[in-house]
Parts: structure tokens; C-alpha cells; sequence
């Protein structure tokens, strides 16, 4: 399983309000079923990484079907295959750390 | 005010099990008495953006402090100086729009 | 048209030194058929985000079937369609800037 | 040294031409006298990390001193202390892979 953040950025548009562009794309993780986290910096995926491609990419798209005419998208894919990874297992990871 | 995502990695150490350097890292910004939430796939700091340019140097220095001889840092900062600018403003102002 | 950086790295692996997985993308990209612009600090392509999509897809799984356990990928999207948006006219915009 | 690639981004300005403000960041760049490269995604640094910090520092005020309100920068950082770690020295180890 892979763990995945993106944020969809209209460039050139809303006046640094973009709230409205963020919603969009929520909305489309919503519908896609995989679990997801929303947070201040943008939302993190947790799925099958052809799963999560599919979402990503209709995800940018949707800036676009807003009005915007140019989006930039960052995504970081943490993928691991030796073992469980899920955002729940990575928190846990670090607390336990923390904890000793 | 500043919104800073942050994720220190460690090259080539570990066999992929990182979670003892994010804890290090997350253990300097505890220290540091600025706002902060931990997430699957980083750290988000909230604060005046000198401070968090301080700390973000120390976090990158902690993994090498732990054995590291190669480490990977990414920031994303959000930076907006029109109005409030807080990791909660920001959340709200995403949920606000899902309402409507 | 799009631009987008990406770089591939497996985490836990070759004790820091990575330019053999580095390679392995770049294989990918140059039997792709698109425009590429190699840097210290990842690959750019540009072209249809469709194919890019479908390269980067492929170019993530590189270094899994190069041994890794896990990998750690970074995209960055740049795409603009109101006007032609490839690498050159990016480069020759901030140059006509750096010239007035 | 540190090889660490920077783009700083208005947002909410410009209606998606920025070519201005990459150029004004780019002048500070050059009079830092640091090696660097242009390239469509951003530049890359090379360097002392305490230098680079400093230089990013101020480019990331560039932008909001030339009229924008909110600006997004993105920052990675490649550091690696156990042998020399320059961009010249990235490139010609994937070439090197490349030849094999």
C-alpha cells in the first residue's frame, strides 16, 4: 500500500483565496472511497497506487473544470512493500519512538 | 504568519524503517514551543518565519547527529501576510466551503 | 501542454549512493520518446500529461524491480493551457525578464 | 555541501505569468555568487548549507517585495557529507551508470 500527499494549486487565480479549488478536489476523494486525511498543507491518500493514480489524476483536473487555466500539483508518494504501510502504522511508528 | 510543511529522510540508512529520525526531529520541535501537528508524511510548523527557518535548520541537522551521512529534506512553506494565515484558518476555510 | 519534474528514491538502500536506480528511470524516460531535461536534482519532462502520467507510473516502479523495498517519489506538475507551455518558453521567459 | 533546489511562487497574482518574480529571485542568486542552475522547474543551489539558508531566506522575500500577498515556496534539500556532493559530481555518477 502506498501513502501518498498532494495539493492542487491554481496559479495566477482566486486572489490567494483558494479554498474553493481545495473543496473541489475533496469532494473527488470523497467519492473515490479510499481513506484520506485532510490537513493544512493538502491531503494525504492511503490506497493502492493505481488506485491513488486514478484519483490524482482526476484530482488536478479539477482546478481546471473550475476556471483555472494553469494548476501546479505536487505529489509525494511513500510507497513500502516489506510491510504494512498505512498512515495509521506510520504515526504509531513514531510515537513508539517517542515513548522509549 | 507562516504554515511549513517539513519531512526530514535519511538516505541510504535503516532499511526503511525511519521513524526513530522523525522522532528525533519531532523531539526539536516540541522543544521549539511553536504550534505544530504531525502528520503521516511530515511535520506542519506554524509561526513567524525566522523562527521556523530555526528550527527547520536544526531538524535537518538532527538525523546526521543520529548516524546519518546523507539526508533529504523537503519544505513547503505557505506564507500569507494579507490576513490570518493559521493551520486552523486554513482548515476552516476548506470545511466552510464543503458546506455549502 | 505540461511540464514535470520527478525524482525516485529508494529509501534504506545502496548506503547513499543512488545514481543505479537514477539510471534505471532514466531508461524509462528515454524510451519514452519525450522531451526530457535531466538536473542534479531529478528528471523534467514535458509533453501530454496523459503519457507523462503513464511514464511516471512506470518510473516509480523502477527502482522496486531494481531491489528496493521502498521508495519515496516526488512529483511536481507544472501545466498551463491558455498559451504554449514547454521547458524552452519557461527558460525564455525568465531570460527576456533578466535582460529588460 | 548541499545541492538544494528552490522555486518560490506567488499565488494569487500574475494571472499565471511569473516569469517576473522567478527573475527578481534570480538576481539575488546571482549576486550571492553561489553556484547555481537555472532550470524549468527552479533553481539549483550548491554550496554551505548555512549560505543556502541564508539566500533562500531572502528569496523567499523577493516576491512579496514586489507586490505579492501570499507566496509558496518549495524547497529540497540533498546533503551528503561523506563524500564530495556537488551537482557536477550527481550528473556524471548517472552518466557513468548510463555508459555501463
Amino acid at each position: 500500500m502506498a501513502v501518498v500527499q498532494i495539493s492542487c494549486t491554481p496559479l495566477g487565480e482566486g486572489s490567494g483565496g483558494l479554498s474553493k479549488f481545495v473543496a473541489g478536489c475533496l469532494q473527488l476523494v470523497k467519492e473515490s472511497g479510499l481513506n484520506y486525511q485532510l490537513t493544512p498543507m493538502g491531503t494525504i491518500l492511503e490506497g493502492e497506487l493505481d488506485e491513488i493514480f486514478a484519483l490524482v489524476r482526476k484530482m488536478h483536473e479539477s482546478p481546471f473544470n473550475a476556471g483555472a487555466h494553469r494548476v501546479s500539483t505536487l505529489i509525494k508518494i511513500d510507497d513500502r512493500r516489506d510491510r504494512e504501510h498505512t498512515m495509521e502504522r506510520k504515526m504509531r511508528s513514531v510515537e513508539e519512538q517517542l515513548v522509549e
